[in-house]
């Protein structure tokens, strides 16, 4: 099935965005396919069996398409001096939490395990996060009947994605939630916002988008559709429902107006990420390195730990700007509602332009 | 004239940014309203008696309602010492192109000169930039039959605005070429993008917006209605015109793919402003003090150097992240081919969702 087949007999032209680190459950992906949108899992830091485990759970819960994201590893370099500098800046931290720290190694996520799982099942949609796979794994997905996505913050990135034979690109804007896609980690990402990305990927590159960053509202997902996207993927909303593996700490932090809003870290894993304002981003962002995985690994048992303490303050709350909109609904309400905004948006606008 | 009644009178909402410097002639402001949008004047930089004539001269060109721009004057405070490094800094681009550096001190740009002005010739729409007017000024513009519009770049400045009783704000995003609005000048800039800013605004406070930054098409005039805007604005497209007073070296510079892109800077003004990636932004931004309107007079001789010279390297190249799409077309034609771009759009949007 092609691209635009997959993208176009949705119901809905609405994706669940993949959230690695638990919460894009089966349960969430599945609700979210059933309703007519496209879920999503997210095969990032899971292990290969467990990932096969989740994509059956999927398809006993629907028989619509979904998708997989995968991490692209990138380059396992990093600075060891600065990294064992932010190790001994985080002792204090993990001591606090009664946490050991993880060795802060370079890994590839099970790469070519999982590309083999994604594979002999067959996924509907394979979308790819921090790089671009070469012309020959797209191929081989593609012939094993999945639809490739690549995830692009800048017009450079959407060039490469396309000549590696990308079906559709995710069209990622810096209001996005969690880590941006940006191929190279240099620790900087583009600050082109997401309108005139898609404005300028489209003048160039004759590939369907899905659009994302900080989408909250039906309203919104017909503004990226007006914009020129086939479809808006939308992450932080579908975190808070039911059906989301989102630690209950965390979903609560996203309701809490106590956090002052949302910036971008490498605090938490050495890539660039958008979390809300919480102790731990604040305290140690200016002296992150850039390393990815590294510090991921780093600070996994912290964050672990303070989740299971219930403390949001050394947690990653990653969260895109649209967070104050996310409430506890089930995923498939959520669906029905984001698109029936999205219908009264367009109409009321092709009302006012037709005066 | 109430806020509501002049955006909806529009034959198309669509503003035509203020851009001061000499881009917003009357000539360029006369096309836009006489061919349904809405055109501005930029009172910055002018002094009152050129600002008047400006006025008079729209009038001679339309019925229809224009607006005027003015700079609300910020904190006149700045360390001298940065501005003496900065001084210094300069002093071997001023030999470079045979000029003199300005004294870089503070002003406030004629400020109760040219809300007389306004009131007296009661200009239908004044808008204001840097800052929110007391609801003293708001009054009794409203009470000479303005409508006043306030430039917001977050929720909090939105929710001044409506406390000092403007009829409409203009939201502006972080893709928005020149200077942003932001009220305090701290050398930061609020990082929510467009969308999110307008879904947060809208949720909170129940003014018209006018959507701005980054908006180069049609379709993007369409995109922010449906998000929830009023209007659209859009600057750097108008810029390229033949009525904008614009330098030629300046608007050749838009089209030159030469320039890597925009960044933000102060090096130019002391404030936040994003333009075209040129020798002296790279060479100055690191180095250039928080100092609104004192770096401006510094490199003011400088900047009007180069531009005599026809070196667009060391001018304000001002270009928001839609630039690449501004063309040489005359302004009404600009605006019948947004509503046209606009129109289908909303169409393609809405045929797509009935599915």
């Amino acid at each position: 099935m092609g691209p635009v087949t997959v993208l176009d007999a949705l119901t809905y032209p609405i994706v669940a965005a993949p959230m690695a680190g638990g919460v894009s459950t089966p349960a969430l992906a599945g609700a979210v396919s059933e309703a007519g949108g496209l879920g999503f899992l997210a095969a990032g830091y899971l292990s290969p069996g467990v990932l096969r485990e989740q994509i059956q759970a999927v398809r006993g819960l629907t028989a619509r398409p979904f998708g997989v994201n995968l991490f692209v590893p990138g380059d396992p370099a990093a600075d060891p001096e600065a990294l064992n500098r932010y190790r001994d800046r985080l002792e204090a931290e993990a001591a606090l939490y009664g946490a050991v720290l993880g060795e802060p190694v370079s890994d590839d996520d099970g790469w070519s395990e999982k590309l083999a799982v994604v594979r002999e099942t067959g996924v509907p949609v394979v979308s790819f996060t921090f790089g671009c796979p070469t012309r020959n794994t797209v191929a081989s997905l593609k012939a094993h009947g999945s639809s490739v996505v690549v995830t692009v913050t800048c017009l450079d990135e959407a060039r490469i994605a396309a000549e590696a034979g990308a079906d559709a690109l995710c069209v990622q804007g810096p209001d996005a939630g969690g880590h941006r896609g940006t191929f190279a980690n240099t620790g900087k990402v583009p600050d082109i916002g997401l309108i005139p990305l898609l404005r300028r990927i489209s003048a160039q590159i004759d590939l369907p988008m899905i659009a994302t960053g900080g989408l909250a509202h039906g309203a919104d997902v017909a503004a990226v559709l007006v914009a020129g996207a086939r479809a808006a993927q939308l992450g932080t909303v579908f975190l808070t429902c039911p059906e989301s593996g989102a630690n209950p700490t965390y979903k609560a932090a996203l309701a809490n107006r106590r956090f002052p809003g949302t910036a971008m870290t490498l605090a938490f894993s050495g890539r660039p990420a958008r979390g809300l304002v919480n102790r731990f981003l604040l305290d140690h962002s200016a002296e992150a390195p850039v390393a990815y995985p590294h510090v991921h690994h780093l600070t996994r048992n912290l964050r672990a730990a303070a989740a299971t303490a219930g403390d949001p303050e050394a947690m990653s709350l990653w969260a895109g700007q649209g967070y104050p909109f996310a409430r506890d609904i089930p995923a498939a309400d959520l669906v029905t509602t984001l698109a029936t905004q999205a219908r009264t948006a367009l109409a009321d606008a092709t009302h006012r332009f037709a005066r």
